[in-house]
Order: C-alpha cells, then structure tokens, then sequence
C-alpha cells in the first residue's frame, strides 16, 4: 500500500518500549531528544520502517510505521481524547466500513474523526461538527498530519440546531446534551441506520435513552468498557496494578421508519 | 452504498428488542415462526430496510440490515466466536484497514474473519488458515451470507508449519499454540507489521510475549477486556447482574528489523 | 471453641467440591442423597468435622463444619440475599466488631442479619426490621440454624417510621427507600456512627446521599464491588466466563453532630 | 462500649472530606496545621466525638472516632499494605469472629493483623509471624494505636520453618512463598480449619493451590476483588476516572483430615 521505507515528511513512531514512544516529523537537520541521548532524524530517511536505530548514548529505539492507535494515543489535545478502547467499540457498534458515510458531533480533538476516516476511505466521508473554531483548528491540524484529512469535512455548526447531510449511515455523537441530537438525527439517518453516542455521566445515558425510545429508535442498549493491562513476566504475571476505571458509557442503536401511529405518540409527547 | 429496500435472497434481522433478533434470508413463500406469531417472509420485499412489520399476532418487529455484529453474532457456530468487543479491539490494534492484507489462524468459526474482512474491502485480502475441514466450510459459509467471500481466501493448512504470505500488514492469531506462529509471523510481516493474539489462558499469554521478545517484536502488550452491559430505566438504572468474565487476552506487538547483534542474542538463547 | 467432633444436632456441610456443597442437620436415622449415592448422616456423629466420608457408591464428600459464608449462601430464601462479598464491606465500613449495637433493615432472608450478628457476639446485638411476617420468620429460622438468634431482636416495623433504638453504633440499611430512613437514622446513631446503605439502583444511591449530606453526616462514599473467580490449573489458568456483573452499590457515611448553622439549611431546604 | 467524649491520648480522625482525613492523638498543646488552617487539639477533649470543628480559617473539619478501615489506611508503613477490601474478604473466607484463634504471617505493617484482632477481641488471639524487626516493630506501633495489642503475639519467627500453635481455626497467609507454608498450616490448623492467602502474582496463585490440592485441602477457590468508586451527584453521576486495577488474588481452601488412602497418593506424587 505504502513504502516501506521513511521519507522526508513522513511521520514516524520512536518507541523505546510500549510505553515511551514519540510521534516524530522527518525534517531534515532535526533533532530528536530524550533523556537517553539523540537522534539525528534524516539519519532514518532511506530506512525501512520497523529499523532499529541507535540514540548517540547507544540506547536502541524502533522506529515504527504510526498506527491509528498510535496518531489517536497523540493527538494534539484542547480537550479529552476519544480512548482506542472506545473508538474500537464505537465503529463495531457503527457497523460502517470503507465507503460509509459518518455525521459526528463534537469534532474535540479530533481523535475519534481520526478512527472513524480510517476505516471508511477511501471512498466515504466524515461530516464533524464542531462550534468551538480552536477545537476545529486542532483536529484539522491532526487529522492532516494522519493522512486523513481529505476524508473529512469540518463543520462549524451546532448540531443540536440540526444536521445537513441525509441519506446517512451511521451518527456518532459525543457532546454534553446527545439528547437534543435524537431528533435531527433521526432525519439524517437512513433507514435501518445506526447512532452511536459516548457519554461519561448516567444521567447523559438515561435521556439519551429516553430520546431515543420517543424517536422509534430499536436495538437501542448501553454498555461500558473495562480494559484491563497485565503484565507479563514468567513467574510474576499479573494484572497492572492502576487501570482507568471509567471514560464513558457507549449508547448505540437504529433507526426504524415511524409508522403513524408512533408518530402520534410523540406529537402527544411534546 | 447499498439499496435500502429489501429484495429477495437478502438477509434481513429481525429484531423483537435488543435482546431477541433473528437473521433470516428473503425467500418467498417462506414463513418465519416465532413465539409471538408468524411473518411471511415475502411481504418484506420491497419495504426498506428499518421498517416495522407486524405478525400475525400484531407483534412488531422490526426488519433490519445487518451489521458486521450481527453477522458475527448470527455466525453459524462450530467451535467458540471471538465476540464482538474482541474483534473491534483486535482490528484496532493490528492497524488496518481497507486495502490491508492481513493472514489471520484459525478460521474457526470464520466470525473474526468475518470483521477483518468487513474492514479491508473492497481492496484488501485476509489469508486465513484452518486444518479442520469442516470448520473451513462452516466459515465459509458465514462469510457468503455476510458478502465478504470475496475478500477471503480459505486455506487448509496448518500455519504452525509456516506462513506463505509475504508482506503481511497484519497477523491475527487466535489458536492453542500461538506462540509456534511467532517465527513464521516474523518472515511474514512487512517491517513494522503488528501481530495481534487471542488466547484464553495465562499460560498461552505468557508463551507468546516470550517467543514475541525472542523475535525481537516491540510494543508487545496484552490487555483483557470486560464489557458491562447498563439496564437504563429513569429510577431503575443499574448494571446487569450477569456478565462475561472472561473471553481472553489479547497480545499484540509490532515487528522491528532484526540487527547483527539481536540475532546473536537469539543463537545464544536457543 | 466448639467441639471438634460432630454430634447429633450439628449442621454440616457435605462439600464434593467448591461448586456442589449441602448444609444439613445431623439426625439418627435420615439420609442424604446426591447424585453420587447416599450417606447415613448418623455414621457422622462422633467423627471430627473435617473428616472424609464416602457414600455408597464410594464417592467422598468433605464434612465441614460450616463458616459465616455457608449459613449465608445456604439461607432459606424468601427474597434475594446478600452476598459475601457485600456482606464482608458492609460490616468493614460499619467498623462493628463484637459488643456492637447495631440497627437492620429490612431483614429480608436474613443473610445479612446473619452476617452481623456472627460479628457482634456474644455481647453485641442486631435490632432487624422487617414488615413482612413471612420473611421475618423465614429470617429467623435462618438465624436459629446458624446459632445466631439469641444476638438478634426481629422486630415487625416499619422503619421508615421510626427506630426505637438509641445510641447505636451502625446502621444497615438494604430496603427500598433508603433515604426515608436517613432522618430516623441521624436520631439513632451515636455521634460519629456508621451508617452503610446497600441499593441495586443508581437512583437509590443518588437520592440517599442526598439526604446524608441533608442531614450532614460526612465521608460519604459510594462504591461497588466486582469479584471475578479464577480457575487455577498449571497450563490452564484463567478468569471463569461468567461472572456476577452487579449486586448493587454499597453507601456509607458517618454522623456528625450538627451545629445550629447546619439545622438553619435544612430547614430552608424543606 | 466506649465513651462518646474524646479524651486525652485518644485519637481523632479529622475529616474535612473522604478523600481529607488524618489521624491525630490529643495531646495539650499540640496542634493540627493543615493547608485550611489550624486546630488547638486539646479544644477538642471533652466533646462528643463525631463533633463539627473550626480551624482558625473557619474550615470545618470532623472530628470522628477512627474505625478499623481508618487504622487500616492510616497504617504506619514500611511496606504495602492489606486493602479494606481484601482484608474485609479475608475475613469473611477464614469464618472467625470473636474467640477465634489465628495465625498470620507476614505481619508487614501490621494492616491485616490489625483487621483480625479487631474481629477476635475480647477473647481472641492472633498469632502473627514476621521475620524482619523493623517491620515488626512497625506494626507493634500500628496495633498499639489501635488499642489491639492485646489480642496479638508478634513473633520474630520464620513461618516457612515450621508454625507452633495447634488447634488453630484459621491461618492468613500474605508472604512470598505461600506454598511452603501449606505443610505447616496442615499440621496446626484444627480439621475443618480454614486457610486463606493473599499474593499478588497468578504464579504464586499456580503454586499454593497446588500444595493445598496435595495436601488434601477441599473447597480451594481463587478470587480477585475490584472495587469501583462512584460520583454521586445528581446530573453528573459516574464512576471514577482512575481506579485500583489490581491488588492480589485471595485463595482459600478448608482442611479434610487425610485418610490413608490420600497420603499413599501424596506420597506417590512426590
């Protein structure tokens, strides 16, 4: 797909172990700094990815080919990153792949956007929504430094006013109010389409929820996700002893067409 | 992408509540039984997908289009699936996406099949080997009904005896002994390839970062992963009371290029 | 303490393994039988506990003499019980020990009466409310077997009415509206009192801490506690599949002596 | 049981919030600095304990009677300490409650022993074993403060060579090398006894469970405990962000008196 050796301009993981690793620019005459000594960067250009490169101190980095994980896990942030863990879950849930097409609101850092063009290019598209222009800037400025942006519009809308694109495969909402979304993103679905949201309080889930029982949503559930590291050594394997113990809860469900009598109900709702 | 109206020889779920769905294929003059009545299966054809039928007992259900989920879950089984939250976890971690070539061991039941596949169409190709026939055609089978045989090639054979494929984007284990797969995976790889392990046990766990640091892969991490499913009802929210436990550990790494000096190392080791 | 050796009377517990274990009486003449034969209960008496017998169709079963866990995990059940596990944090955060006095309620099955009497004896007492006469007979029946009753008071009250008792030092609370107890509570309690409130729901906890920071009580915590079961097995290692999800949120919080700034708040709140 | 009003030497616990407490003993003219100002300690004698306290800055803390939990994770320490939570289901697996006998090793810092004495008193005894003197000394000062001095034997004794107490209901283990213990707990525990140990590795878990299987212990499980703290707060209700992902494991088992059918079979093993 790609070459198999770094270029100048090329993007390149330093990873001393799983968990010192950079995210460095190939410049010409830049050096990269740790604590273990430096890097002459255009010394790697011409190298295969995955070499093995020395520090002037003699201490051995990989220099890997970055992965999704590895451009969401680095993202430049103004606010909290979607976790890989949730980014995974919420695709599966999506069910989109190569050629979909995405509304998500709030654009935030971006890292989510970054997961979600990964896997529909090259021929779909995502539209992000995001009002807070710095956060907009910032993603923008991640998702080109991923190879990725040409697979997102940015869009400095509120989406709780509404939602443009129609005909749409999956909505994928983390913002502070997903419920007042339900409405818009029923229009936008298409038929037998899917919302994903990503809330970190019960409460969020609970009107989310209730949101999407008004709008004739089915298959609508809310699961957490518990990643748990281990550490592996003959003799003294055992969990970490940290975990992060809470991100978000992961709402999902899909859209059914409205028959009059469900639409009757909602009217009397209102 | 595709049409949003059902037409024969289609599959469809039907989806009672999240909980109680059912795959079936458009065939007329087939009838679908449940509990709560009857539908002929034939009056879908022609309806969009997400629309709500009736059965003969005035029952709804709600007559959707598959997701990569539902595929997964609906797979005909003959030995254990990876679940879902498995699959989205392992596709994230291997990197890839539409256009990878991914070998993955042992087909099993063909459902994490089923996901690679779903994300590296339409240019992508997965290499999956399996020894049991009959696990083979049952995978087979699963990956017709799911549209993604095309993206598939089905190999009887046995990958602790050596991979074929060269240039790999990705490994995907999922076997009783995945650590003899390491040094195959490790000529396979394109530098700076991730491989990815599922195993049920410790022991497998601890095997397998041991061969994984032997071939001089870095990054080499395992992580568990626990799903808990919420019952959300204003003044009823509350977990599930029954979750799984336990389905595995996955185990990643990436390849680096092996110099002189690690080479030595591994002599030595031997 | 008690006699090593079994006598008439005694409880028992036939233990085949951790999973398939039987608590039963001890009388001349009675039989047990499993599916692996029977054994003559009165070939017990004189034995130690501890000892192996064998049924008839030469298949051993440990006689135990049964713990705290035994009497709660074999209670006759009317209602859910407690689990050990909750039971083990509830008398932790309660800070009880032997020579307590402790507040109940609703006694429910009486596994956790149970579990909190075995702790305040021999010169500690449980006052346990419980409305409904069916439970609270089955409760002490439970109690009875367990050798427990005479550190118990059974009470036919509604707590939410009032408790009669003064100068307590814990209050345990498993009942619908636990909130509505808070103000009887804050009576009850010594200053610097215990009190911990178990809820399956969310909504439960919520409203319950509202009313002990209403009532200024203070270090208010809540938290919930998952245990995961192992299967050890040189070779085989590993978490079992299922596992409990959720039993509910456990509450506690402790008395402080409100001043008259404090008094002036509520007022205004109510 | 004992008075309401604190006195001098007693110790307070003040709080200015769950996550703000510290452990203090009354002296004249001693006084309490805190980031929020200070407190003259000797004011507090003659108040009721659970008492609502000023600091000169008008911060008000709580001067609360310390529980168990409090001595716990205000243990002087010289090396980890044993979690509430594990020492609350510690104590629920070895069955003890007031008149116990137990034994333990290693004292540590004497957390856990400080748990087990306070569950034995008044006529219990605990039994704790600790090589190191520093440690020793350490936990002598722990359970002094706790007023459960007397309840325990610190012994300067290696517990892998050998235990000297027989008849014994129950035997903690937390040490390095559990399995080496099992010969000797066999021989001092009373039959139907029972033997819980605590280690942070799956390894240390393999091993242990194996020497009790050879010693004929029945009813061997292994669990791990997590707790998970919630937010409570109406609208923003949610788990914490970080939590404990790991402690140890707890293994427990009972003892059978062998017969000899069991020992050949030992013997054969060996």
């Amino acid at each position: 797909m790609s070459s198999h050796v770094i270029e100048e301009e090329n993007h390149v993981l330093l990873c001393l172990d799983s968990r010192r690793t950079y995210l460095v620019k190939i410049e010409k005459g830049k050096t990269f700094h740790t604590h273990k000594g430096y890097i002459q960067l255009e010394e790697l250009i011409g190298k295969p990815f995955g070499s093995i490169i020395e520090t002037n101190s003699n201490v051995t980095f990989a220099a890997l080919r970055p992965t999704l994980e590895d451009y969401i896990m680095k993202s430049s942030r103004k606010t909290q990153i979607t976790y890989p863990k949730d980014a995974a879950l919420i695709v599966l849930f999506s069910g989109i792949n190569s050629g979909s097409r995405v509304v998500e609101s709030g654009t935030g850092t971006g890292a989510l956007t970054t997961a979600l063009a990964h896997f529909v290019k090259p021929e779909g598209k995502i539209y992000t929504y995001e009002l807070r222009e710095e956060f907009k800037l910032n993603a923008q400025k991640n998702l080109k430094r991923a190879n990725l942006l040409d697979y997102v519009e940015l869009k400095s809308k509120d989406i709780t006013c509404g939602i443009e694109e129609r005909d749409i495969d999956s909505i994928i909402l983390d913002l502070a109010t997903p419920w007042l979304v339900i409405p818009h993103a029923y229009e936008s679905l298409k038929p037998s389409g899917t919302i994903v949201s990503f809330s970190p309080t019960i409460d969020q889930v609970v009107r989310t929820t209730e949101a999407l029982r008004d709008y004739n949503f089915t298959f609508i559930e809310t699961i957490e996700c518990l990643i748990r590291a281990m550490q592996i050594s003959r003799g003294k394997t055992r969990p970490h002893t940290m975990m992060t113990g809470h991100t978000g809860y992961i709402t999902r469900a899909r859209k059914t067409i409205k028959n009059d009598y469900s639409q009757e109900i909602i009217e009397h709702n209102d």
